[in-house]
């Protein structure tokens, strides 16, 4: 390939902290990144090219979008399928990965037949349309069980925990839509594994361990501390999930290590995700560099790792949205290896995901606790 | 210190390849950066919040900066000391180094002598008013010597050998202006330390070896083979050269080390510098992270390194002025831990420098030619 000025244009659905984390990646490539979020000024825009100000699935904005980019691609699971795909059919412009493989896991009934099919290990899951299939279906699960809205759920919205028999029809009416019910896996820790798709090449990032609250991701540790067998377990699966998706690009691969040891399939983002978030600083290439590598058909970076890492999630820790103002840091910057990461959103809420915290070291221990140290002494109050 | 969105503005002075890896740098710390450049479309464009496209001295252009920014840096030497100063004074906005930091640099006999009353040592130098002076200075300091145009060369333009009396009237000539000479080093090897202080803190990253041919940098070599005793003498050197500094930022800082061991500086660049541009992948923080923290008032990050590195220019190798377009850049992409950085500049031109490739490995043995080998794979033609 031959690198121009200006270099292709990578137009990306979305504009959120992981566009803008993929806008600090594009410029040492020679791309130039164009995002499109409904949101003016988004967290993406001042370190990209432009920003298209509309919504996720307006044709017309995709359609500028597509015309202005050479290669289209989204960082937001709602972007639209469909749209997506006529766009790109009459713009020419590519999409990866493919709007099929985002149509598959927006709903998460299809996305755990397709895996299923393809023989990847799955928790045991029913279809919902009714109270009735929910009562049924948790009586052969057994109790408590995980029900799920299929679309629009993420960071543990659209999931519900139905206790017992008692709780079906709450339950139920809340979903209020197309469900799918899991058995609740025991699990003895939750893992990630990014996966990368280039034009003729397949890779896996290090497993990552993921730990949430809330069901909402608070630290990543790298390597996860699980044994090297279920490790090396945990990224055969995810190059079984390789099979199911279509087009290029990363993939975040949520995994449960079940108490005895298995591999289950909890679910999978198309995109660049949370969990990889330490693979800037943890890794030779980051997710973000291997996503633009692959959506632009480039070889792919090494995903080998640099040395121990944790990251950990900002958080807001307020009880109502505000201005954005985070105290406390000058700890971070003051610590040697760790690297702050700020999301440059303008308002804070409960839980929401303002920034984050990379700390790494010659060795794991302690890592982990150290980090969560450091974001203690973060607060936007 | 309290950490908002949007964060606070860096105005920047120059919008070149040092202005746009500084965009890299911020956008993770939450800072925003403003560029001026009298090239539209300058390298810095795509990923800075925006540029103001006007002269480094232009008054105006160099008010607006100021006045839509919180802190003002240059990433050029060419910024007009007295404007900048008194933009600083007029719109209470701060500049970091000081101006008269950048004065003295600016003024090559000026830095010499400042260093040399500091205590720094540096080569024996003459000032030249006159081809009698300058006949005069090459009779004492010996044949051949550099003679040097007090201000503005750089990357060797400036700069003429005066091999014996026969060459002075000549030299002075073209030189046409006020001019120093030197007495020509006899070096082993040249080094290169990038200091840098912060509101209450200095420091130095490890010591650098720069290979330069006809005079522009080619290759940086991290940590440089030198002996320790060496290294520890060159890191003592720049540590005294911050006596010299006014205000925050980094300094280049070029050596030569003497084939007895001796460490002589050569000269300072008041900014992010070539010979530390291996510190993006080879150190904990990067020279323009660290920039950055250090002109915001925020604690500098450490400078320890995380492996041997080795940053090889990628220099234009047409003989006329047209379209950059690089070929080969997927050998690059395609070798583990090689690391490119493309500068976005439209044209290419003879010795241009158009980006850069860094290396990393757990040995340095190999790694400089291995980045030779990477580099020589890269034509414009």
């Amino acid at each position: 390939m031959t690198l121009t000025s200006p270099g292709p244009t990578v137009g990306v659905v979305g504009g959120g902290q992981l566009g803008r984390m993929l806008g600090e990646a594009a410029a040492p490539l020679g791309l130039e990144l164009l995002v499109t979020d409904p949101t003016p000024d988004c967290p993406a825009a001042p370190v990209v090219r432009d920003q298209i100000v509309g919504d996720f699935d307006e044709a017309a904005t995709l359609r500028e979008l597509a015309e202005r980019a050479d290669y289209l691609t989204f960082e937001i699971e709602l972007a639209d399928p469909d749209v997506l795909e006529r766009v790109a059919e009459e713009t020419g412009t590519p999409v990866h990965p493919a709007p099929e493989t985002l149509r598959t896991i927006q709903d998460k009934l299809v996305q755990k037949r397709r895996l299923s099919d393809a023989g990847v290990p799955v928790p045991e899951f029913r279809a919902v349309d009714t109270a009735d299939d929910l009562r049924e279906a948790c009586e052969e699960l057994g109790y408590p069980a995980m029900l799920k809205a299929r679309t629009g759920g993420y960071d543990g919205r659209g999931n519900i925990r139905v206790e017992g028999p008692e709780d079906v029809a709450d339950a139920f009416d809340e979903i209020a839509g197309p469900a799918m019910v899991e058995a609740m896996v025991d699990f003895e820790r939750e893992l990630a594994v990014m996966g990368c798709r280039g034009a003729d090449e397949r890779d896996t990032f290090p497993v990552t361990e993921t730990i949430h609250r809330e069901e909402i991701l608070r630290e990543s540790v790298a390597p996860a501390r699980a044994s090297r067998a279920v490790r090396e377990r945990a990224r055969d699966v995810a190059h079984d999930v390789f099979d199911v998706m279509e087009g290029r690009g990363v993939f975040g691969i949520e995994l449960f290590e079940t108490t005895d040891g298995e591999i289950l399939l909890n679910e999978i983002a198309p995109r660049p995700h949370n969990s990889g978030h330490w693979t800037i600083e943890g890794c030779h290439t980051s997710q973000f560099e291997q996503h633009l590598r692959a959506v632009t058909g480039q070889p792919l970076g090494s995903t080998d790792q640099r040395f121990p890492t944790v990251s950990t999630n900002i958080l807001g820790d307020v009880s109502e949205r505000q201005p954005a103002e985070l105290r406390g840091e000058d700890s971070v910057l003051g610590t040697p290896r760790a690297h702050l990461h700020w999301y440059g959103k303008l308002e804070v809420y409960g839980l929401r995901k303002m920034g984050h915290v990379t700390l790494t070291d010659d060795d794991r221990d302690g890592l982990l606790a150290d980090a969560r140290d450091l974001r203690d002494g973060l607060t936007f109050e």
